[in-house]
This record gives C-alpha cells, structure tokens and sequence, in this order.
C-alpha cells in the first residue's frame, strides 16, 4: 500500500528498480491492431478479458480499437473497471452472495453491466436483488462446453435456465456464456480445434433450441487466446473474450505452430542479479512473489543458453552451461513470464518503455484478492 | 488499489466477503506465546521473518512477547516497517543496485539497519553509498550452509569479505547470516537434524575463525520454522529468524513427527461455492489469485473427505467421494494454504476472527512486487 513506485517517465530501462513488470509498448500496440485486424473480417465482436489486465487504460486502449466493452472474472474488477469510465462488462463467471449481488447492481447504476448463472436458485437471489435494488439486470446462461467446471449442460438444462431468466420480471436474458477454458494451452492446432468444434457444436445447437423457445441471444460468448479464430469463424459465436493476446507468456508460446495470429511478447518481469557467489549460479530478486510459475518458470529473455531453475518466496536460480559467460552481479535482465495473468496480480504497476526508455506508469487498479 | 474491505468489526465469519484471508486469533497468539516458551530456556533471541506476514502489527504483536527485531528480504519490506515503528530490522539477503543501497541508507536515520553481503564489490558499493550518504552501515556476511543459493563458502573466503566489511571506514561488521532455507521442508527430523549439523558445523568454523582474525560476530542467524530448535540449541547460532511458526501451512504441516513445538493452523482463505452445477464438483471462487500452489494445493479445513483438486486463474475445484455429501452452493469454506508466504502477499487486508467473529482488520502494508 506504501510501495515506492518502481520508475519515472524518462528513465532508461536498466535505471528501473526491480522486481518491476513491464509493458513493452510496440509489442502491446502490435497486438491490439492484429487482434482488431484479425476479428475485423469475420464481424465476431471483441470483448476482452480484463482478468489479464487489471486496469482501465488498457480497457480503454482496446476499446479505442475497437473492442466492445470488456469481461471480468469478478465483482472487484467489474467496480474498478466502472469506476475508471468503461461502461460495458460481462461478468463471465456466477456472483454467489447478497453482499456482492448488491454491489454489482450499484455498479448497474453507472455501467451496462452482464452476469452469468449455472443454477436455479442462484437465478431467483439475482432477481430477488435486482427487485430490491429497482433494477434489471442482464443475466447470460454459462454452459460447459467441455472445460468440465461451472456451467450447465448444454441443450434442455440450458434452456430452461434461460426461460427462468426470462421469465422473471427484473431480469433480461443474455444469452449464452460458452468458454472452452483448457482448450487455450493444448499443444497442437488440431487438439485445439478439435475441442473448440465441440464446444461449437453444443452452443449452436443450444442457440437453436433456445430459438425455438422463442429466446434471442444477443450475446453467445467465449474463447480465448489460444482459439478465438475459430470460435470468430464459427457463425454461431458473436463475442470473443481473449486476454492474454495483449501481453502473450511463456505458456502460450509452447502452443505449436506458432500461437493465433503471430502476438509478440509484450509483459516481462524485470529482475537484477543479486547474487553470483558460486560459478554457473546466479540469484535474482524475482520469485515466487514477483512471477507466476502454475504454468512453469519463466524463460529468460534472449539469453537462450540461460535457465530459471528454481524459484523461492523472493529469489529465483539462474543456470547456464560451461561454455556460457553467464549474467554479472548488478545485471538487469527480462524474464517472460511463464502464466502472465497471476503475474500481473502481484504487482501495484506497469511500467511502458519503448526503445529502452520508460514512456508510462500506469496502474494495476483491480489487483488484489477480493472477488 | 481501490479494493473494498473485505469485512467490518462485530460481523459474524460467514458474512465475510471472499476470498477473504482469515487470522484465527486465538491459534496466532497462541503460535506467538509457543515461540517465546520455547526460545526462552535457550538464550537464542528471536528476530522473526516479516517476509510471512508483511505487516508492522504483527511485527509489535511479536516484539511485545520478546522478539528482539524484525528480519526482511527486501528494502521495500524494511520501509513499511520501519514507516510503521519496527525499530531493528536485518535485510536477510543481498541488496543490489545505487537506488536501492540510498533507499536503504535513508531507512537508516530512522531505524537501526543491517543487510547481508556475498561479493566484495557489492561491499564497496555499499561502502560508498554510506560514505555519501554520510552514515554507518552494519553489513553481515552471508554464508551458503547447504542450500546452494547465495552466500560466500564458510571458512576463509567468508573470513576474507568479513575483514573487508571491518575495515572499510564507513561499515560495522555485523556478523554472519547462515540460513538453511531448504532444509525447513525436509520431511523427517532425522534428515532435518543431518542438514541443520552441517549448517551449524559450518557457522562455528567461520565464527572461530574470524574471532582469530579479532572480528566477533554480534548476530549469528539463521533457522526457520521447520528446524529453529536445532539452531538454538546449538550455541552457535544467537538469533532464530522464523517466519512462518506464527500462521502455518498445509506445507510445515506434511513435515512428519509434527511440526517444531506444536504451532497451530492460523491462516486460512475463506471462499465461497460460486458453483455445483456437477456431481461430486464444486467450484470455489478462490484460485491462483487467491491462494499460492507452489508448494502444493490447499486443504479444506476439517472437511478431509473434500480435495481441492485443481486452480485455474480465479477459480479452484472441488471434489469428494461419492459416499460423502459434498459443499452447497453459496457455501464459505476454510482453505489452509499450501504456502504462507506467498499467500499473504497476495492480498491487502487481514481479517482476525475469533468466536466466529471478525475482531480486526490489519494492512498487509508490505505486499507488493517491487524489492
């Protein structure tokens, strides 16, 4: 809460303090275009997951390419992203509980704001709230198209989730939330495009019964990153909610056949070697606590013969091979992230730099663990 | 940065916003009167580890049962004390780089400061950063006693950076920090006890060696939750720098023969079912972002037949066998976390219960990425 800010505008790369997390600015603004130009022909809508970001500049800077609004995976985000001007987000998960039902509909005051739902009884709590707070709320059905964790089945329990909704007189139904989750970091464009023609399958057929029933879907909604073209090719998607196309990570870069789209590395970890006291072992100050490592240790930035080997609560091992010379005491170095959306969680800021210089500080506003 | 609080004073515990993280009070102080017990008989001081709890209310709770100081990894983590009254803090790690040495030497006006070193030229560094910031620093001497992470080797070469430290005009040599960290998670005391052996065989040549050359050692610390026992029987080692004793977690817990004196279960994140659309699966609201994974995932809390089996960036799931009744939607759940440390950093606020109430929110005033 007191922490120093870690730059200033106009300082070269190697005077930030570090641990620090930076934006390379060339490659965000690369990735926004080729998102929009990517979308622009097959007129699926972008709706970009703020779950990667945390922060209404970034919001902003999509929308100003064309995004339609944003998702968030929370409440918390949902209010700071309000709070900040952006006036158009999907909740892509279920909101269980009074206390933070109320403050979503508080937020429904300043911002179109959308929720999803799985079950029922969760259904009449949001129209309960919605009748106390003298609002309406749009509420999307969320299916499991296969990632096997919160939704209902697609197809007749879908559909009569969906009439609940919208027969109940403070609510207006949505439409369909229908994320292939796991589907964005297996290994092979056909493993992928398997799993992602399932999920098309069970939201167009759900989008048919659902029609039958007389019900519209204004949104049908999903895909990330790793599948988006094909959801935006399918016909039946409308809105794409990828994330960490903006930055990219360590993750997404093991997809073979290069990830969608050809995204550059954008988010690194910027980390000084504070220890070299042994030969072939070098200590930086960036572990556990500076960079995510649930999708393995972060790479090190154009130093290929250079390996993060082991992370502890504030350190992290550097390794290299005899032949190598290996980083020197005081040394700054950049780290792609293994999983950049809980990387950027640990953070208060980004730093922008562009051609070795700092250009921004700004914000990671809804970091932190409150749902 | 613009985070609601979690929970009020006087609220019961199921009322509390998720994913919260809890302190149960009464397992804490409890944790903070064991230390003290068991220290007391062995003359060694504690100087317990901030990097667990970030937080200068915990720092007095710990000074007030006897602790003679605070440890840190970090200048960032020595600020906010400092900021918040801690009055003698040891930097348990390298500190690299000018900006960081004159934040460090500005602390040191208002608080009694010590760092470690490993390297000579990081010695004249530090030398020149108090000759021009006109102070004094006190530096010890870190020595690698098994964990092969940072640190001098003991003996000569630890000798040799030691007199250097002595002998520079503006620099106090404080003694030698001999920290096994990879010991504290060994899973027998018999391999803990082996480990510990060598450390403090280790740490009595260098100690002997350096009173030959006149150099005393004011600190000899070292030890951590899994093994500080060993090291404050040892007549070596003066100053025990635990950390995690005063929360714990399912990581100390997998320690066999129980963990060093009976700490208890202090820490938990509290979460909330946002999902159950599935036989035999729930969904949490409390994942990577909420609670840390690397040393394992967490337990439910006296629910043993649940298995939290899985986290994604904001999500964690939930099974059981088929012959149990499993969580209800909307229902709060105990995590205990794999990992402390990590952990705390990912939130802003403590919620103290006790009875089933919330008594008290505490900043984690230190959180945060930057060293």
């Amino acid at each position: 809460m007191l922490q120093p800010l870690p730059a200033q505008p106009g300082m070269r790369e190697d005077e930030v303090d570090t641990p620090a997390l930076l934006i390379d600015l060339d490659a965000f603004e690369h990735n926004l275009d080729r998102m929009a130009g990517l979308l622009r022909p097959t007129g699926a809508r972008l709706r970009a997951h703020a779950k990667t970001h945390k922060s209404p500049v970034v919001a902003h800077l999509q929308i100003a390419r064309g995004a339609v609004g944003q998702c968030v995976q929370k409440v918390a985000e949902a209010e700071v992203l309000a709070w900040g001007g952006v006036l158009d987000i999907l909740v892509t998960n279920e909101v269980v509980g009074d206390a933070k039902l109320a403050r979503l509909l508080a937020l429904s005051r300043i911002a179109r704001v959308a929720v999803c739902a799985d079950d029922a009884s969760n259904v009449a709590r949001i129209e309960a709230a919605a009748e106390g707070a003298g609002q309406r709320m749009t509420v999307l059905v969320e299916i499991d198209v296969g990632m096997g964790r919160a939704g209902v089945a697609p197809g007749p329990d879908a559909v009569a989730l969906a009439a609940r909704i919208a027969g109940s007189p403070h609510l207006i139904f949505g439409g369909l939330q229908a994320y292939h989750g796991s589907a964005q970091h297996m290994r092979s464009a056909s493993e992928r495009g398997q799993a992602v023609g399932g999920a098309v399958d069970d939201a167009r057929r759900t989008v048919e019964q659902l029609r039958q029933r007389g019900l519209d879907c204004p949104i049908v909604g999903g895909a990330g990153t790793g599948t988006f073209e094909m959801e935006a090719a399918s016909g039946v998607y409308n809105e794409v909610q990828a994330g960490s196309y903006c930055f990219m990570d360590a993750d997404y870069g093991r997809n073979q056949d290069g990830v969608s789209g050809g995204f550059k590395q954008a988010l690194f970890v910027l980390a000084t070697v504070m220890s070299a006291a042994r030969p072939g072992l070098a200590v930086l100050d960036a572990g556990h606590k500076a960079v995510a490592v649930d999708s393995g240790f972060p790479l090190v930035w154009q130093r290929d013969s250079v390996r993060y080997t082991g992370a502890s609560d504030e350190h992290g091992k550097l390794e290299w091979g005899s032949e190598t010379s290996g980083p020197k005491l005081g040394e700054k170095l950049r780290l792609v992230p293994g999983h950049c959306d809980p990387t950027v969680d640990r953070f208060d800021w980004y730093v922008g730099v562009r051609g070795g210089r700092v250009e921004c500080l700004w914000p990671i506003a809804a970091r932190g663990g409150l749902a």
